[in-house]
């Protein structure tokens, strides 16, 4: 793994998702693991759903989201070799997102996030 | 419009997307305007994406599902000329979240969710 996160090389300090200046966010934290992007992170009782036991899908979804873009921007620059956050400066935003619900994740428990990305 | 919000009448109150009682959650409140649901939202400062201008992506994703999740309970209900809440209590969960971001959202500005159901 990188010892800095890539939310914490980028420009993007505020975003409520991976803002590490966003102290009422939810400050995703995205590594490289080989060609994967790895995330691991503590829900807070209020980050709730349907049930206090279970993790809100709005919360996972935008999880996912700050998580699989930081990943998008990371292999953008990686693949120039080039450091994130070095200009010419490198930004994504998401078009669309598409998620299903599986099953409930317990909230007390240590979210793993793993993205990889996929070449259409 | 019936006085009060869908999920002022359920169980649920402590959804961070909905719930009446979760002071550190969107709060969304939805209510009946004929066949749709229609909801108004203000965002904070600290809901923003990419840009401190724009609302962030995983919250426009949570204010959909919460809205759409209980026009689905309220209709359900309504099909049996029950109120909301009344026993046995009827109670849904998002299966899955398809969401295209067609272009920002302007923080600042009053955000309308408006829904309806389209049965397969």
């Amino acid at each position: 793994m990188s010892e800095l996160a890539f939310q914490d090389q980028g420009a993007v300090k505020h975003c409520h998702g991976c803002g590490a200046d966003n102290d009422r966010g939810l400050q995703v934290k995205s590594f490289w693991d080989g060609d994967e992007a790895v995330a691991s992170w503590r829900a807070q009782p209020h980050h709730c759903g349907g049930t206090k036991d279970n993790l809100n899908g709005g919360i996972i979804a935008s999880l996912i989201d700050c998580h699989s873009l930081n990943l998008a921007i990371a292999q953008a620059y990686r693949s120039e070799q080039r450091r994130i956050g070095s200009a010419p400066r490198i930004g994504y935003v998401t078009a669309s997102i598409n998620v299903s619900y599986l099953k409930p994740a317990p909230i007390r428990e240590l979210i793993e996030l793993r993205a990889r990305i996929n070449v259409a």
